[in-house]
């Protein structure tokens, strides 16, 4: 099984094309339903007492939902807007809502889990969540600049107690204050990760180990709807990848980051999760083969 | 033989680790020094009275230099700055000087050349270029922002007459007004080149044809001392395998693809051309080898 933590929350995303509101969103709906594809997902998060019960009935047919707690008041919101180039996003509200003040609690069930995936929550409830658990035999975290910014002592100590970290390229040279991403690779596994894998949005992922470099390039797209949830479904692609294959030797890392770059490209054709959420595993395949096929020289 | 056309000038250029004042540059400098090393280059340009002997003989070592005229004037010279993350170059001057008012002849020996590469000259001095020679088997265009504000038509015809266009990302937007890739490469294929290299520097290149798509990543270089260069390295090296393998099919357009993205890896390693001046095809080939076995998967 992979723990999958992470925001769980009601999206609005604006483009000259369309406006979406209070749509399933958060890093760990993305994350969770692209693994579920791949393996049994379980969900630890928290939603206010609106979250829509037709959501939950969604995301429960996908993955085990013992571990999302409702709490007492709102959801978790996120209002942002994209240009037409679908290049940067600008943030027009956050409501931190049940999300702020929760502290995370891993149902016993999910304890002896193999995999534990640690998506945009705090560094401190990062740590909290790590503690709960018995042994992964491995463990991937993501984070975002805020906590960069407020909480990177905390971040450190999450890094030296992951198997792996998974940031974008601004995020590492930000945390790591250089400019070259194979530096800041370098410096996150001095601070204890085994690898890191650096997300480069439409140019691909490259993976790093102490002595070897997989570099990536993205899945060509020509129609992109949404690029909210690319880098969360992402490593929901390369968690999942893992967890069916039972292994972490370095081939199956990079098919895994692989797998990550297709799950990103479908999430971004439709708007929200509509992609996600109507997938079939011979789709993914599809895409897999045609992108090695692409790529082959 | 590979016909190279381009501009042969003196570079200053400033980083904050070093300064270089007035060294070998230009597009054609650094495409027929890439070049070179895989087939028979023919350098056509203008230098001024002030060209440097010395310069001279490094070049006329690499290249044949019967097309290289040295005009009644001083030499084209170009002064840029990097900062600290070697990422966007600022122009602090150009000076045009002999290069602005220069009618292209290619000699007579060059006219039956199967290759031609038009780098950075302006579009009408390309269709000069293109008018004088017999019939390339194949031609291979660049631009620069520059030409597509200033000479769009003049660009759009000599698109027409060309196999093939390299550019980079943010030219190819802006000439085919599109932020998508593909569209806009879909889009230099209607009006005319079988082929769109669209160059992302380190985030690598794609080869878009009408039914195929080639993704690449770039080379992962640690240590970069300066871009200057790497787009027309790379084109050296897409024309050099090109010619040395007499073939233009998918296949050997993808190698000639990698030997572009490796040759532009040494441009940058080094101070303005002094890494293309010493390199042998052991590295070259070694560093393709390398770069294949790294991204295969």
């Amino acid at each position: 099984m992979i723990v999958n933590i992470g925001s769980v929350g009601l999206d609005t995303t604006r483009t000259p094309f369309k406006t979406v509101e209070d749509v399933m969103g958060g890093s760990g709906t993305y994350s969770g339903l692209a693994s579920s594809y791949f393996s049994e997902t379980g969900l630890v998060g928290i939603v206010g007492e609106d979250y829509p019960q037709e959501y939950l009935k969604i995301l429960g047919d996908r993955m085990d939902l013992r571990g999302l707690i409702i709490g007492k008041g709102k959801t978790f919101r996120f209002d942002s807007s994209f240009g037409y180039d679908m290049g940067k996003r600008k943030t027009n509200k956050t409501e931190l809502n049940v999300f702020g003040k929760w502290e995370p609690k891993v149902p016993e069930e999910y304890r002896d889990a193999e995999y534990l995936y640690l998506g945009n929550v705090g560094p401190k409830q990062q740590l909290r969540v790590i503690d709960q658990m018995e042994e992964p035999k491995l463990t991937v975290a993501d984070t975002i600049e805020y906590w960069i910014e407020n909480q990177k002592d905390a971040l450190i100590e999450v890094i030296s107690r992951v198997s792996g970290m998974v940031l974008n390229d601004e995020e590492l040279r930000q945390l790591c204050e250089t400019s070259n991403i194979i530096t800041g690779a370098r410096t996150i596994m001095d601070w204890g990760a085994t690898f890191v894998i650096i997300k480069k949005g439409e140019h691909g992922a490259v993976l790093f180990t102490r002595d070897r470099i997989f570099p990536t390039c993205g899945y060509p797209l020509e129609e992109i709807k949404d690029p909210t949830g690319a880098g969360d479904a992402f490593a929901g692609g390369l968690m999942g990848h893992i967890a069916r294959t039972g292994k972490t030797d370095f081939k199956t890392m990079k098919e895994a980051i692989i797998y990550g770059n297709i799950m990103g490209s479908f999430a971004i054709q439709r708007f929200g999760t509509d992609r996600l959420l109507t997938l079939t595993m011979e789709e993914i395949e599809g895409r897999y083969n045609k992108y090695k096929e692409m790529v082959t020289f």
